[in-house]
């Protein structure tokens, strides 16, 4: 049975973290908001008050009976699923450890352009935004990004992949990451990308993957835009 | 061989949940930060350079060899190795995803109080914390607070335990969340918690268990204080 996948439709968002997993490991799924019925069908889901599992925001993921959220939870699941985890369980805790610190990464930049909460506008809060956003260009951003390129450059079998010899969801989120960052901060990112080869490297090979780049390719592939978690306000990257 | 928690030895903190969870199962621990010559070996620690899974924020556990950043990476290995997590691998990971949940609800108490970031004291950020506490306060509070009690209510088991019949490492997180609210913000807890029969028992229940009991009474348990990440700042709690 295929997969259910429940998130907004018009943004890659957390959801593209799952989407990513599901579309390297060629696993069948819908996307459900994007599909027939769409937005109905994610109201019935978010409401439906028989399901013991509710999540607190979106994304979701169904599997037959078992529905699950949070997008670290979500890969968790689907990491062993899907073989995109290493099977050893200090290595997959690992793995998991490094999933929970993009989630950090996400957060900090979102919050870098809702720094008084997601219940206002961008606009509304444009003057704290440029003062956060500050603070994380230049400080908290490069500890995010020198932290990936460390634990790239110490893996004992080697810089390719976050953890051991093959690809994991960890390695997936991180190039989201690195495409979002280069989408949200492309001044920035110009800059910073010069320390972080390893970081470069594996972007670009993710990128190249079969199953990936057919998806790059794909309508089903959301562009980044202002509704999302990374976003391009000019004035925030100077 | 004794677990070793590295944290910040004079908050309760992120660390408090790995806490709980060593004590509810009296598990042999050090807190190093607390112990003999604690900040150098906490330093030593964070600036061990052969450590190959070095984490990007404390808490960190060691256990023998193994090294697990990330609270609750943390949580859900101790959750097996504790038996404070349910076998059964669905119940698993929704443990897991209530525990991610508590994660963004003690990420959202302390953007509140630091809307610009952790670079700054509060005393320089106090307009901004109050735009944004405000919001927090009437809104995402509440909204969190009743997804808890919504799933103690549907728990198909009972309302005693957010998972199963047994307690697990996310009861004693949604406990310790209790106490820190009702530390910061005793007005509106006060308020909030006649909706909430489910929560309160959980927290009354946990109170009582006899090693939280005795860890509660011990000098092993840090108070709040306005260094951590529930604070009491009562013109945040209006």
């Amino acid at each position: 049975m295929a997969y259910e996948l429940y998130y907004w439709g018009e943004i890659p968002g957390r959801g593209e973290f799952v989407r990513l997993a599901l579309e390297e490991a060629g696993a069948a799924y819908t996307d459900v908001a994007r599909g027939k019925s769409g937005q109905r069908r994610l109201s019935a889901f978010l409401n439906d008050a028989k399901n013991t599992h509710p999540t607190f925001a979106l994304p979701a993921l169904k599997d037959g009976d078992t529905v699950i959220g949070q997008t670290a939870a979500i890969l968790l699941y689907l990491g062993d699923k899907l073989r995109l985890a290493p099977k050893n369980p200090e290595q997959r805790v690992w793995t998991h450890q490094i999933q929970l610190t993009v989630a950090d990464l996400v957060n900090a930049v979102h919050d870098a352009h809702h720094p008084l909460g997601a219940h206002l506008y961008y606009e509304d809060q444009q003057e704290e935004a440029a003062k956060r956003t500050a603070a994380f260009r230049s400080k908290r951003l490069p500890q995010f990004l020198q932290w990936f390129e460390t634990i790239l450059a110490n893996n004992p079998e080697g810089p390719a992949c976050l953890v051991g010899s093959k690809l994991t969801y960890a390695d997936l989120s991180l190039f989201q990451v690195m495409e979002g960052l280069t989408y949200a901060f492309p001044k920035r990112m110009a800059t910073l990308r010069r320390r972080l080869p390893h970081l470069k490297a594996l972007h670009a090979a993710v990128a190249e993957r079969p199953n990936i780049q057919i998806y790059l390719a794909s309508p089903r592939r959301i562009p980044f835009n202002t509704d999302g978690i990374f976003r391009h306000y000019p004035e925030l990257d100077v």
